[in-house]
């Protein structure tokens, strides 16, 4: 296919990682998690997270986010989020279905929580007919490609503690979020009060690969069942944790999340130079533009790029970057639409 | 660790994957299997199990299993299967989690169902307190180890039609059956009237991978959001299909399954020249071998060895053969076991 | 425990009712549905709904939602509802638990939804990411005491069919919006294309008795089942089929909404008159009023008088009127208004 | 319907019951069980079961089964119960479907666990892909009318408790047990250290009421969430309050139970002078007879009488005494049986 700026998920996977997965196929290993490169990756996680930090590796970024969702909160029980959230949005209900609570979701301006919009779900306690809130969900970087500071962070988690509930932060790009800030995986989670964490890989070069990251230890309870029971326990989960291993080791998480930070930014000022007029959406922090087109721009570009419509009614799209895309690309999408718009 | 015989998932990868995975990695793909690995791959399905053949490919066995289930079932309706399916025993409740029906089990002396015992459960049809029986599962080989022949297939899968019913395989290991019988996958399946199977790639030689494969084209209703849902749509589906199709293509499969076949038939004959009195508990006819051991033998030799005591009460343990497994290591391993027998 | 306005399911039941129990409770009858009460009354909802009317009671209104939910949708399919619709509010999660579904909601001025509401959700069909919208849930009386016409209810059920969904009615308090609107239950349901309903007796005089009602034939697919299997299967079934004959064959239905609702009018006209600054929020079309009142006043007032705060940031109560609400109850209740706004 | 010995649903409702019906049907009260009806009636559970008991209120007696076992298991977790319990064979999968647990079944002769028999179930503690052992539950009586004693009942509590597991009862028909066994509910249950129980009233004179009781206070968490989400949550809970009051205080339960064992008493003391061949097949401990009939004569039989066979393949019938049974019941039932065995 036409390299293109669809999804992160579209490119395709690190040599580093590749490297590792050939390192790895070493003989026998004990399987489900048993094994060295899940004892060393462990080990390494909590050097990333503090040494409390416990992984439960898991295939995908469902897998993450319901696995935290299970590890929070019963069925009766609900998590405050973002309409825009991916766990609300884009699991086709799976935590419906798998855990069974209710999601109570707040309008935002730009994917971003804030204490006084969460506010607004956090009533109804000890009432037998509302879901009870037990959790926050909060992506870093949001959908939207915005950042929380690490101060709002901590003024999320602190009123999730207030109220006995947990802080989950979905982090299928917490790589990227964190050279944006600069600062590192603990700085931005275990530091101020995130309970749990999905912390994805393959949208920044893993070939499959993402965590439920447990960082306050009350809630690793009986995790192993229901990583089981939920259908995301790995056999040769050794192949998992080399991936994690050779992306934390080495900083390639760094190195390929600062490349798509970068190129975002290049695809974001040149685009201000072709068109002075052209909306863009939200701030671009990370690796993500959306932009407001003319309709018939947008859909004559799709006929030459893949890429999502992000909200149709308004003439939005989304555009990412990845870890493997290049200056040329930008350069050679930003003519076709530099044509498109002078017809 | 030490080369074993504890699973045929504690061995690594086949190099030809390895090679599949590094071939699929140029350029973007659309993530989610829209996909020209996935398309090549669907074709190689049908060409292997029929024209009407539809595969969904998921991460792991349970995730085929759970799949399976939930394409023929409802959650007030039942799975007739062995006490000693995977499906009953091994997934940890996943079936009764995610599709919620209810499985009901037959005793039987070597994992096999047959049409007699099958009958035993059929009853309540239209009796709104009892889980109405739908499907019909098998494992083909079973769980230990042995086989089902064609026509006992044959006549279970008539049998659940006879009901309305469906005949589910698990097939987690269908390669080591077909090379045992010597049919093709498509005369042990398709041809046979089996509705649906989970198709195995994990237990012999691949990275990660197995498949919901759809044979009855009436199963095949809204099965990607059912996929999504129970948390197994895989992102860069590619690296998924880029393995089948190696595995297919090349005959991997065969020459994997046909080694570890082999592996067992040794170890099984060598056994037999160790001490005719030892007791093999089932026909080996695949690549595991059920023995009979002197309590305080197999704990010795666990301590050099890893593998899984089957049926503790009865002294009974469990030795797998894999694609890697060498001679070598079957004599090296026998050697252990005669000097702990001669203690 | 004093009379009041908390909420119609604070009174007791009508006497009818307790005769028609007694009337009903000679010799044996067969249980779970079997018997001549469940038939005759049957015909009576067949009379009232349409010859394609099937009734299915079960003992309370979550169970009614849940069964008619579970009639229409599959766990990855999503019910469109207003944000205050009961089914979202008030059933801690029971459709999420059971069902395993997504609800999409809809901000409203008045709890009713309207077609140009109901398209805001209705995107993402195809996209197995997106939970598919299958079907339109809307209360009659909304939650709000507001009421559909029925020329809107026949858009939202035009609007629903074209997309290929369903429309469901959750009609707690149907007779209610019947008398008011003047019309009978089919002139109001089936007629418009209605799908299922939620028909409620409880809140109007039964002791104990909700129905999940199809009236489109091709929702009745193995309702006998999903009923007992979420546990909704009443044994002594001719009790149940007893009280709806009652309410159905002597007009009670009728007689006790009209009553209710005549109440309501006369609290809303004596309101006006006691301070015409009041505020009532919405038109008072049923039995309930919602008012706003100064904190302290509604304060005092709760504790000579239980009722709920509906909107406690905005100082909005509610007040229901009951089948067995009098004059006196509320002359009385105004009485102790008035004297507390005089403070 | 003519009266017989179809089931003990078959029956109407003691007069008792619709006298408390009817008596607490006066002015308000609060709905969802904050009455004093209610509160009167907990503290008799507290006299009847122990000062720790905590009644749940519940519909029907899936409902109080299912709440029992969602208190004591996660979904990952399975109760031991024999292959003939209620749980396992009559709620159409609603253990699996609403709390997404296995059962773990045991063969018995006689309905019957005993610690040997639920020994065979308890292993794989801490190995992820097995369920894990939590609860035990056991009928009293069974489902077969076989009884257990005080002391086995202990027994089983014991071993539950070594293993951190539970006990539950499910006491459709306890008082019929508590009778024959001449004790209080409290030495039959709290005081052998049962867990929790389903305590049944429908089946021996109640209009429609069950309860799911707490006797080990570490399991009452979040129970009103379970209930209510579980849609077992009552409006007009009064009503049902009421019935259980009269049934414990007035000795109903008492009564009614002496009767029905006495009538099954009679009924098999009668057969057995009809004539000595016909085999019971159990002890008749409680109110129920099962019976092997030639399969003419059964067959023959039900076109009279409304009867449930229940094992079809070896022409066993059950016939169950009510509270209303009359010795002329049995002696018209007889005549016909009589008739038919000379034919």
């Amino acid at each position: 296919m036409k390299r293109g700026f669809g999804s992160d998920n579209h490119s395709g996977v690190s040599p580093e990682i590749l490297q590792a997965l050939a390192a790895a196929n070493v003989d026998h290993a004990l399987a489900y998690g048993d094994d060295e490169w899940c004892a060393r990756t462990e080990q390494l996680f909590r050097e990333h997270f503090g040494p409390q930090a416990k992984p439960y590796f898991v295939f995908n970024g469902t897998g993450a986010n319901v696995l935290c969702i299970d590890a929070m909160c019963r069925s009766h029980e609900a998590v405050v989020c973002a309409e825009t959230a991916h766990i609300n949005v884009d699991e086709c209900g799976a935590p419906q279905r798998v855990v069974g609570c209710r999601l109570l979701t707040v309008d935002t301006p730009d994917g971003k929580l804030t204490p006084e919009l969460v506010r607004t779900r956090l009533h109804g306690f000890g009432f037998e007919h509302h879901s009870q809130p037990r959790a926050i969900s909060i992506s870093q970087p949001t959908e939207l490609g915005t950042l929380y500071t690490l101060s709002e962070i901590r003024a999320l988690a602190d009123l999730a503690h207030t109220y006995n509930m947990y802080l989950h932060m979905d982090g299928a790009r917490l790589a990227n979020a964190a050279v944006a800030l600069g600062c590192s995986f603990k700085e931005m989670t275990t530091d101020l009060g995130v309970d749990c964490l999905s912390f994805g890989g393959t949208k920044n070069g893993l070939l499959m690969g993402e965590s439920c990251v447990l960082l306050n230890p009350a809630l690793d309870i009986d995790m192993k069942y229901r990583r089981k029971q939920m259908t995301q326990l790995c056999s040769k989960m050794r192949f998992m944790a080399a991936q994690f291993e050779a992306y934390l080791i080495t900083g390639l998480w760094r190195r390929n999340a600062e490349h798509s930070n970068r190129m975002a930014q290049l695809l974001h000022s040149q685009l201000s130079s072709l068109d002075p007029q052209l909306k863009v959406m939200y701030p671009v922090q990370v690796n993500s533009v959306f932009v407001q087109l003319p309709t018939e721009v947008w859909h004559a570009l799709q006929q030459e790029y893949f890429f999502y419509d992000w909200d149709e009614a308004n003439d939005v799209v989304r555009w990412m970057c990845s870890f493997d895309t290049t200056e040329d690309d930008i350069h050679a999408f930003l003519a076709s639409l530099k044509r498109l718009l002078n017809k």
